[in-house]
Parts: C-alpha cells; sequence; structure tokens
C-alpha cells in the first residue's frame, strides 16, 4: 500500500557517517530520492549541477525565496543554500521518500514549513568525539586549524540532538543502518501515513457479503 | 543503550493472526513480556494460574480496580476481566516491553491510563473478511452461530481501526512479522524513550580534553 512520501532529515556532526548511512539507504530502496540544494557558490571542478548542487544566481535564489519556493535555506561565508520545495512535493506525490542532509538550523527550518508534518528527523551521533576528530584527520584533506574549526561546528550541531525525533549512536555502521531501515518501514506502517487506508477498509466492510 | 519499557498494545479482529504474531515477536525478543489478564471467571481445564490468566475472587478484583491497579478492565458475559498495572510498571523498570492482546476498548484505556505516553499501538487487519471467515472456521472448534457472532464482533473491531499509531494488513506472517519487528526497533529509537541519551551526551561532550 502507498504511503505519503515523507521528509527524513538526517543530520549528524561532520564525520559521524550521515553521507555513507544515506548512500546505502539508497542502495537498499531506490524509491527514495536526495533532496539537492541550490547554492549561489560557483561550482567546484567536476560538480555537475543538479546532482551535486543545483547552481543559480544570487537573484533568482532570492526570487525562489520570496516565492515560498524553499524549504530551507541560509547563508554560509556569503553564499546562498537552500533546499528547493517543487522536487520534495513531486516526490511526495508519488509516495517517494526524500532524505535531507541538512544541519540543526535546515531541519528547523523544514520542520517549521508546510510540510513540516511529514518529516521524520534522525540526529546521527559519532561514539565519541576523539574517534569523532580520528575520523576527519584520516580523510587526510585538512589541515590543523580547519579540523578545529570542524570540530567546534560539530559541538555545536550535536548540542541540538534533543530536537529530533530519533537520536542513533553510530558505533557501528551496519547496525546503524539497519536501525534507519527499521526507522524507515515502521515510519511507512504509521495510520496517518498510508495513503489508502481508509479506501482499503472501506472495501473490506463491503466485500463481506 | 536502555529504553523506556514500552506498552504495546496489539489489537485485531480473532482470527487475523495477533496471537501468532504475538508468540513470534517473543520468540525474537525474549526480553518481551505478555501482559497475563486477571478474571474472575473460573479456570478451564488445563489453564494454568499466572500463565494463562490470573484467577481471582470478584471482591479482590474490584479492590484492584478501586486501588487503580487494573490500566484496563471490563466485563463480558458476567465475568470481569482485566490487566494488572504492576507487572507491567516493574517490567518498565527494567526497560523490558509489554505485549497487550486487548480489544479496543482495552486499548483505549490503557492509552488514557498514567502510562499511555508509553503505548505503542498496532492494529491487525485481515486481508478481507471472507478470508477471515475462513480462518475462523479451519479451527473447525466453532458452530456457524459462534461464527456469525464472532465475525459481528470482527466488524466491530476494525470499525476503531483509525485509533492506533500503526495499521498492518496481514496478508503474509513473515512480512508482517518482519513489520512489527521494525516497529519495535523504531519506537525503541525514538529519542524520548531512550534512557540514557542526556547522559551519554553529556558525557560525549566532556570527554572532548
Amino acid at each position: 500500500m502507498d504511503h505519503t512520501g515523507l521528509l527524513i532529515i538526517l543530520s549528524s556532526p561532520s564525520g559521524a557517517g550521515k553521507s555513507t548511512l544515506a548512500r546505502r539507504l539508497m542502495d537498499w530502496d531506490d524509491s527514495l530520492r536526495f533532496s539537492v540544494s541550490a547554492t549561489t557558490r560557483p561550482p567546484r571542478p567536476g560538480e555537475v549541477d543538479g546532482e551535486h548542487y543545483y547552481f543559480i544566481a544570487p537573484d533568482a535564489f532570492r526570487d525562489m525565496v520570496r516565492a515560498d519556493q524553499m524549504l530551507e535555506h541560509a547563508e554560509v561565508f556569503g553564499n546562498l543554500y537552500g533546499s528547493p520545495r517543487e522536487p520534495v512535493e513531486k516526490a511526495m506525490r508519488e509516495g517517494r521518500d526524500t532524505i535531507f542532509d541538512v544541519d540543526w538550523q535546515g531541519g528547523q527550518q523544514i520542520r517549521a514549513s508546510a510540510l513540516g508534518g511529514h518529516v521524520v528527523s534522525i540526529f546521527v551521533l559519532p561514539p565519541s568525539l576523539p574517534e569523532l576528530e580520528r575520523r576527519l584527520r584520516a580523510r587526510g584533506q585538512d589541515s590543523d586549524e580547519v579540523i578545529a574549526g570542524r570540530m567546534q561546528k560539530s559541538r555545536a550541531e550535536i548540542s541540538h540532538w534533543a530536537e529530533y525525533d530519533y537520536v542513533l549512536i553510530n558505533d557501528d555502521l551496519d547496525r546503524t543502518e539497519a536501525d534507519l531501515r527499521a526507522i524507515l518501514t515502521a515510519e511507512r506502517l504509521r495510520r496517518d501515513r498510508r495513503a489508502g487506508l481508509g479506501a482499503f477498509v472501506k472495501k473490506l466492510m463491503e466485500d463481506d457479503a
């Protein structure tokens, strides 16, 4: 039976495994779609429009915000970032869930939006902060200063854990993936999310001839 | 991490597979306990006190009701039936979930009780009413008249489907069992049900030395 498409908000500090988990979920269920953000910053080498981001001009971005076409948006280092509403509503009409990789501010805005009733929010915690820092260093991409900045941002992000429906501690990727699958399976079975249930029960009662 | 013990209300018309599903869940997770009802009716041959029912005297039953020691109770054909509160609270303190096999009236009373915030309610629908009747007849226990009465009660029971958190259509026992496991797994991961989460995050933030 179809369910009303959900808005799955997945938040975590950088390095807690969120991107890997989102990818695994989409491998598990290919009806899941990932919300591609729009941004006003220029593309970096290798970035594909519509895949990594929708790259749009500042004026066009601000027009979308004014027309309530962004579920959430924020300015970071002078660039605008946001989640376009239209692809999410299209997915919902098709009974498909959308995964949002957003921080606590994005999560708050989406929850407060007109689609807030369809949100399932999940926060992924690292098992420890030294472990988180180890994972960031293992990427080998960033200087000590950048890592210190990321760790500071991580602490701010973690401080918002209590705003989420579910909180997972990612000390084992397979276990956390299984937990996420259970959450999605269960949320789709909630009575108020099963689109055809009223009609099914009506037919059930009538077919008792 | 421990979670606060849940009250799992499993309701369905007779023959929709509820007892089989409850048994399977308890095979899957032996920390689950089944709420044994108290009753004032005399034991039938083979029934064991404390296993099938707690058999108690009408006066003792009414004393328990007055002392708010029954989470729900009802009179059926002159006999009293109820769910004792104390074993449920003990299980909750141990972080264990209790499964209740109760009808919609029992479900309503438990939801309205002081423990209502810990309730997860699940309604199991049969795929069709003729299929339900076929299952009842396949038991070979009951007369046509008794089966007609059960079918009437089933329709009344089904009419309350919209009061439940989750509604499952049991057209495949294995699938329905998997759905129930997902619901229990997810409900235990809800932030507000994870007993040690606040302390975990506090320690997480402090151990960043």
